[in-house]
């Protein structure tokens, strides 16, 4: 059977685009950077998901195309190409050189960068200079090259950090002990520059060499996280199981989920990881696409090298690729389905990401209750929750990113940032205002994490509105509000593409609205609203290539009209990018260019969220960081009528199976 | 034994009680409003803990010592008295005669003005003139008084809402039918007023006479929550339990609980209902006592009688009086312990509360993960918390309150609105600015909800401090911050009690320290912060008495000096109070008094975050609202030498025992 239109390309498709694109490179083998699904336009999809959920079946399917981008020997030069690849035409059917542009992260170049930075004869020399202690490992950590002005971007530039083992262990914690060395690679593999790190507040990149201060050689225990490193663990949790004897509430369809109210698909590219897409409660159409977009993590250290610390984690890492294999009953409890993903290999075949998705049932604690204090009869029913969840590890950090279907028709979206902080080296006696000490010589430098949340609305219906409510006092008066008490609300519809701030303080509150659908109870347009997570917005100035190349962190909630190729708020290139391809700049674009639309009022619109933390670490935060939470919602404002959730039955003991603690079987648990 | 000077008074106690001072009433039974414990001072209750927690050994107790209101008979008139008992040695201690003040509500008396109302000729003949449907049944519910200013409130007043049910079910939600009719009830059960309501925007208290319109008859089916009264429920959710094979990990011995690293008292009073004591982590001291202080619910409907609904839900109804008999499987999932509580009945009887809170674990989702990329090893831990939760019903809302404790030293504070919209009637054609129309003819008035909750923090010691971080970006400079990326946090500590508001876009975080404590890694002082819940402070004008009354809803974190008395941030007694009695007033009261400090710098202070929600309702809040999550965060900040959770022994799926849908069991499970 033919794949759904919006299905991840199957190991067969992979196999067949690569055999397509390989013809068209004679002689050379192109290094397979990626081979994707590229989405169906929507002007396709739209039709085509209508036909479907009118009549059950599936008409006439979109062109089925792959997106490709190739490393390719072209004329003598390694070319950087895209190619859009028509399988029920087995054709290319465009090919771009993507000049100027570089490809996300190279986990083998990285491995080579890394390889030829320790065998450079310069850094041997240097690390000897250093007189580590006995039994030392050197680590070497290559990062993309964020940025900074200093370095013509056209060719890839690595930053290479130094760690070092102490323990005997290649699952010590290296970032426990930063070094006092930095090197820059080439994209040719050479080591073009080695700095020594400045060691504090008042200190410079600096050429002295210092052997390493012994006292950093603090004890390994606080710092190390895997258990083999560590004295035993605590002993006082016991078991705690999620037990379903009648199986999950879920059903599913190869990508396809229905669970509850809700019907959606699951997808998952290289890029974003996992997306959703058609997402319709009760068979009323909510959602056309969610997915996280981007996100960005500034150092805010702002001394030389260490401004070259930004790093785009999907754009330039990716959130798919980076996808952990989940393991049961360790990533999630209960009962629970896994979904692999396909990429594929520098040569062109498929490979496997096992278990990047897992879905699976959570109670969530009371959804709604009542008891009549006239009959003393409570009424109380819990609620489920479906949670589609994925976590990546990024070098350092691992962020655990789930979507929760509720059954009131409420989406939260949950990142959870846990992981190890990137460290820096610091004299024992110094300290910075932008870092934390968080071992003696291990300074964690402040950085923020901005995420962008990327929202396609389709509240019952493609062609959507921003409304944006505020609630204000009445101003006291004899005839409207002669006791003072008095409140309301005022809305505005956004008329064109702009970015907007949150205010807490007036109760703003973005709602995503149909102005052709009118509830007939409240008489007021259905809709969606926003719960956000207020944060604050990107702090490097704006003239910094940070804020050049993440404009979507200048406000927390963006709306623009669709276009199938805006899907990256900081541009479809972000590594080494130099700014300017943004939301912002789009927009702005946009706006300059006669003839061109920006209106949002009643249109194909998407809503951006950025939200996330700036993260000025607690000692807390370290070895491995306690998860920190970050929720946003989505919730249906007026758009029902009623509570969706009033038809879920009653919580009874006769299926929930609590177990009472009596004070006699407390005291014998004592531990 | 006799009971630890923290607990709530005993059964044998509150009988002793009631004796003592019935004896000190001769002639006439006084009404007892409340017996309950006066909790120790903490000038006796500091020393005694902390040779509690140095010895193991309880030293001497500090006197034991009951709090009585009561209404007697005194020279012909009918006094409010409060009486400290001293129960060590069987005397009053003090009497107090508390004039112009008024008990919190009293529901013997108010199902009398209900009697009164209802039975009143003036208002069955008003009820006539409507013209109700066939087998309609009226429902009077009577509040009190929010003082507007029209009424003198030296005697008690009650409004009487009114409402119908349609349906022959004594859970019939009778919300649905407002009827637009109110009375004014006298201390003396006299009907004083009768109004017809408003019923358009712009019309004011009238007595015209119009029948019920028929339109607002509308179909019962979509009003009712009660089982009984509506459709069978979805039948998708399948059961899901929670199996706690061993037992649960924490311990208790009375209401002291022990779990994880966490040591605390739980307490318990008619009015703050679930308060936290003594709590310590890993034997270090923490927070001296935590509870919500607090809660105001005014309704932003400016017109008159309406401004006269704001209800303080602890200060005049009662979170613990007030609290739900919890059941097993129903308000909480696994193994539970419960804790009744005792009250007294108007005779000075004791009277069991049960099941007031309950305790359990739960699993939070994932504490911390490292996978390091180089060895692909991932390391995970999942989150217990400990959940110590009460559920209060304050006429047709409820509230959900709960602890959450983690095992990185965090504490969650999360509160969840449900229950009932209370609805006023409107003309089937109309609409207001200050409300939802929620069924046809019923207004959903929009209203506030603020909480306060009050932190007494212990940090290592009682001598603590408030600091307030901000985060800013460093301006760009070619020495300092040449790449323009840089960022600081710059913090003060707050000299003097005052107010202070949040602020995200700085990032402001409000830090509780002990500045003679120092973290030997960090050198900064030991804290806890608070991580807000960003809310809308209050919206009535500060000349209103809902402004007046409810002080503690002008700014969103307020700091005083200790004081055993500074309980409630409106004061103790809020029944029809007119303001200047709240935290506000307090310590301009202070500010004003030569020779009083109001240094909160080092010093024992108390911090109080107001929180909560402008809860304009949306149609989806009807009939029963799904549970609107708000949550408060206290977590340590460079407290710790490292994440106190590093030590949870990693998650096993041999332990967890989590289940694999397979594509064939899933298919199996098809619905």
């Amino acid at each position: 059977m033919a794949p759904h239109p919006l299905d991840p390309l199957t190991p067969a498709e992979i196999r067949k685009t690569a055999s397509i694109v390989r013809s068209h490179f004679t002689g050379h083998e192109p290094n397979f950077r990626v081979i994707t699904l590229k989405e169906p336009s929507k002007k396709d999809m739209v039709p085509f998901l209508e036909d479907y959920h009118t009549s059950g079946k599936y008409g006439t399917r979109p062109p089925r195309e792959a997106r490709v981008q190739v490393i390719a020997r072209v004329d003598d030069d390694d070319q950087f190409v895209e190619l859009i690849v028509n399988l029920d035409l087995a054709v290319i059917a465009s090919r771009q050189h993507l000049k100027g542009k570089h490809s996300y992260i190279d986990a083998a170049y990285m491995k080579s960068v890394e390889k030829a930075c320790i065998s450079d004869p310069r850094i041997q020399e240097e690390i000897k200079t250093l007189h580590l202690p006995e039994g030392a490992t050197v680590c070497v950590e290559p990062w993309a090259y964020a940025t900074d002005g200093m370095i013509d971007t056209a060719q890839r530039t690595s930053m290479c950090w130094f760690y070092m083992r102490l323990l005997d262990s290649p699952d010590a914690n290296y970032y426990a002990y930063p070094l006092d060395l930095c090197a820059e690679v080439s994209e040719q593999l050479r080591v073009t520059k080695i700095y020594r790190l400045p060691s504090a507040a008042d200190e410079r990149i600096h050429d002295r060499k210092q052997p390493y201060d012994k006292q950093k050689v603090h004890d390994a225990s606080a710092s190390e996280y895997h258990p083999d490193l560590r004295p035993p663990p605590r002993h006082t949790t016991r078991p705690y199981q999620v037990v379903q004897p009648e199986g999950p509430s879920f059903t599913s369809d190869g990508n396809a989920i229905s669970w509850e109210k809700w019907t959606l698909r699951v997808g998952f590219n290289y890029r974003e990881g996992l997306t959703l897409h058609d997402v319709r409660y009760d068979g009323r159409s909510v959602f056309y696409r969610l997915s996280l977009s981007e996100m960005f993590v500034p150092y805010g250290d702002p001394r030389t090298p260490y401004p070259r610390k930004g790093a785009f984690d999907l754009g330039n890492d990716g959130a798919g690729i980076n996808a952990n294999d989940l393991q049961l009953g360790c990533d999630c409890l209960g009962t629970i389905k896994y979904f692999d993903a396909w990429h594929n290999t520098s040569t062109g075949e498929p490979m496997k990401l096992p278990n990047v998705v897992c879905c699976h049932e959570q109670d969530d604690g009371i959804l709604w209750k009542h008891t009549n204090f006239r009959t003393q009869n409570a009424v109380v029913t819990r609620s489920r929750i479906l949670v589609l969840q994925t976590i990546i590890t990024v070098s350092n950090y691992e962020y655990i990113f789930a979507f929760q279907l509720g059954q009131d028709a409420s989406i939260h979206y949950e990142v959870r940032a846990t992981g190890i902080l990137s460290t820096a080296p610091i004299n024992i006696t110094d300290s910075v205002p932008y870092g934390t000490i968080v071992a003696p010589g291990v300074l964690a430098p402040y950085h923020q994490h901005l995420f962008c949340l990327r929202i396609d609305p389709a509240i019952d219906g493609h062609a959507n509105s921003l409304q944006v409510e505020e609630t204000e006092p009445m101003a006291p008066s004899e005839g409207e509000n002669p006791i003072g008490v008095g409140y309301v609300t005022k809305s505005r519809v956004v008329e064109d593409e702009q970015g907007l701030d949150l205010d807490f303080n007036k109760n703003r509150v973005f709602k995503m609205i149909n102005e052709k659908r009118v509830n007939p109870i409240t008489r007021t347009p259905v809709g969606f609203k926003i719960i956000p997570c207020y944060s604050q917005m990107l702090l490097a100035h704006p003239s910094s290539y940070h804020a050049r190349r993440s404009e979507f962190g200048q406000h927390a909630v963006w709306v623009t009209r669709y276009d199938d190729e805006e899907i990256f708020p900081s541009g479809r290139h972000t590594m080494q990018s130099t700014g300017g391809e943004g939301i912002a700049s789009g927009i702005e674009r946009r706006k300059a260019s006669p003839g061109t639309s920006t209106s949002v009022r009643d249109e194909d619109i998407v809503v951006w969220h950025t939200f996330g933390s700036t993260h000025n670490p607690r000692i807390e935060d370290w070895p491995v960081m306690p998860a920190d939470k970050m929720v946003v919602g989505l919730k249906p404002v007026n758009f029902f009528t009623g509570n969706p959730g009033i038809d879920v039955a009653v919580s009874t003991q006769e299926k929930n199976r609590s177990v009472l603690v009596t004070d006699a079987s407390c005291c014998e648990h004592k531990l």
